[in-house]
Formats: C-alpha cells, structure tokens, sequence
C-alpha cells in the first residue's frame, strides 16, 4: 500500500481566473508510485475551488458569468466585509470578499476523491481538474493525496 | 488491505432523468470483500452528476425544478454553444450543452465518499446515490473505488 | 495500515444553525493513530450540510440569506411536501421539508476527503469543517473514516 501527499502552490491572473491542474494530479500520481488506487484533490482555501469539468473557454466564460450574476461581488450588503460591526478573524490586510465565502460555500468545491486506473486518474475524456480563484489573485496552495497499489 | 474498482453503464430514460445507483454501489462492496472502508463513488462526465440524498419523486421533481429555473437549457445565451466562434474540443456530433455543463459546474457532483460499515455503504435512512443526466441521454460510466479491510 | 470510523452525533439549535466539528474531526484523527493519510467526513442526512469554509459569523450569515434567498421556505410549492398527492417514504411524524432537499441537492456537500498531515486535517489558516442544519433542529449522525499510517 502505497500513500503519498504532494502539494502545488498556484496563482490565478485574474479575480476568477481558471487554472488547469491536470497535469500536478498526474504529476503527484506518477510520484506516488500508485497504479490502482485514488487521489484526493484537495484546496486549502476558503475563498476559491476546485472543479472538475471541461477546459472549455466558452463553458468556463458561461459558467463566470452565472455565478457572479448568482452571488454578485458589488452591490449587495456582505456582513463579512462589514468591519465597524465585524471583530471575528480581522486581519492588518483584511479584503472585503464576503462575495468569494458565499460562492465558494454555494459551490461546496474544496475537495474530490478521483479513481486512479492504470497509474492515471479515472476521468472520462472530457473531464479537467480546475482550479477557480473566487478572490483577488493571490498565492494558493492544493494538496493532492494519492492512495493504493 | 482490499482496493477494487468497478464500473457502471447507465442510460437515463430522459433529460433530467434520475437513476438509483445504490444497489450498484453495494454491488461493487461486496465484490470487493470489503467489511470497514470507503467507497468513492465517481461520475465520469462534465454534463452529469451524482446526488446523495432521498428517492422520493416529489423532492427530486423540486429539485429538478429549481435547478432548471436557475440554469435555463433555452433563452439564455451560452458561449459553449456558440460554434461560430468556438474553436475548442469541437465534434462531429457537437450538442448544445453549455447549460448542461453551467449546472454539472453549479452542482459540483462528480464524487462523493462514503464510509463502508459492516459490508455496507454508511448511509443513513434516507440516503441512496443517484445518478442525474443533465444532458439528453447517453451511455454514462459511473466508477466506484472501494478499499479497506 | 490503519482504518477507523466514529460518529459523533450533534443537534443544532436552530434551522440553520452552524456547529463546528473541527475538533471533532481531530479527535477522529488522533483515535485513529493516523500521521499521514485522509479522513472522509459524512453526513448521513438528506436535509443537513457539511460546509468547508471559515468560522466567522457575518459570512455564515451571508451564506445562510443567499441559500434561503434561492430556496425559500415558504411561499413556493414543493412537490415533497404535498401530502394529499405523495405516497412515497411518508412517514407519522412527516415534516415539511421540500426546502431542505432542494438546498441539500444544490449544495451537494455531504460528504468531503481531507488530508491528514502530521497528525492533523491538511486545512489551510481559515478552513474549519461545518455543519449545517436546513431542516429543524434534530439528532445528526456525522461520520469521520480516517486512514493512512
């Protein structure tokens, strides 16, 4: 039994900007020795995701502009970024991103359990792991768990 | 340590349609021999998903209901189906899927994992894997990893 | 190798009340002599959540007017809660619930896969595992399958 945790440090371009992370899942697979098992994918943050879908510019481009339009970041109240009556958790560099929890909580994408067959993860020809950052650009880190024989 | 994966064909009967997947996931338990683990139960495609919870016509017509209201398949535009300018992963057969795809990335639902109790998946009373097409049918191939003792 | 599984069983005290199960989940770790592995943590209910986000009480409030701002509660027909017309899994003490489903289904957060680093969840600086109740405060079963080495 084999078991390995590898972790990616990663930083989008842009406020909900894509990454494709394909390629550091094969990466941690082919590094964990694991033929026949599973890997876990796994974002260390509150205020972005992981998604498994099509790297499809259109698609991707569709799907930003549906929950931004869902869970706008301006023009609506976040108790989050409300910091004359917030004493929870306050940073010196605190970021008004009220918006980026109740996406990401909405989305409930921190973390996926993928097959791995025949040393590479199980996905149908389609299927991508993206990294989405919610949150203004900034240094992410997501650990990949990869588990078997 | 015992570590199997299984796969699944499945055709829902139509857009939307619902298929219970629980007895599959037993299935694929029992045949791997395992007694206390896990299982990941994994879809492996970007216009589908798999839901846990109740096998009950109205809760899943509701659900059905709400998720196509907030994702409409027809009078919103969706880039992914705008073939004059998409240059991306085209096919021969090409569907207009990009809503298919904005609710599979909404719902984010391609893998769950579930705890192996006594043989069984650790399911409480209500709660039964189901698959959801979100597309117009086709052959869907769903994989479950089990592993543990 | 080690495998174990434990329940804890919490009960919120209110619809929508947020519990905080980190501690709980590092219990499960440490009785589980696991210093590099996973832990799956799993709802076994159909009208409750597992949320992966910060523990700050503006944005759980955020979250919490969006989800019932998208589902309401009442003022909108649910098909689950239809008693004159429903026949199946109905029971004495049956709730109207229908709301809950559909917010269970949209969030699909019943289960998550987190790593195990050093003896601890693999979490970045703000990531607590929360549970979510969207039905009336009850008796939950909350899973913890830890394994690794």
């Amino acid at each position: 039994m084999r078991s390995m945790t590898t972790t990616v440090e990663v930083t989008a371009t842009e406020r909900y900007g894509y990454l494709d992370l394909t390629d550091d899942l094969r990466r941690a697979i082919k590094d964990a020795g694991v033929t026949d098992g599973a890997a876990i994918a796994f974002c260390e943050h509150t205020t972005a995701a992981l998604l498994i879908n099509e790297w499809e510019d259109g698609a991707m481009a569709d799907f930003r502009r549906h929950l931004t339009e869902q869970v706008p970041h301006d023009g609506v109240y976040y108790a989050h970024d409300d910091f004359d009556i917030r004493t929870q958790n306050m940073n010196e560099d605190e970021r008004k991103n009220g918006h980026a929890h109740v996406k990401a909580m909405m989305l409930s994408a921190t973390s996926h359990a993928i097959p791995v067959v025949a040393g590479e993860p199980g996905f149908g020809r389609w299927q991508r792991v993206i990294f989405l950052e919610l949150d203004e650009p900034k240094g992410r880190r997501i650990t990949f768990h990869v588990f078997g024989l």
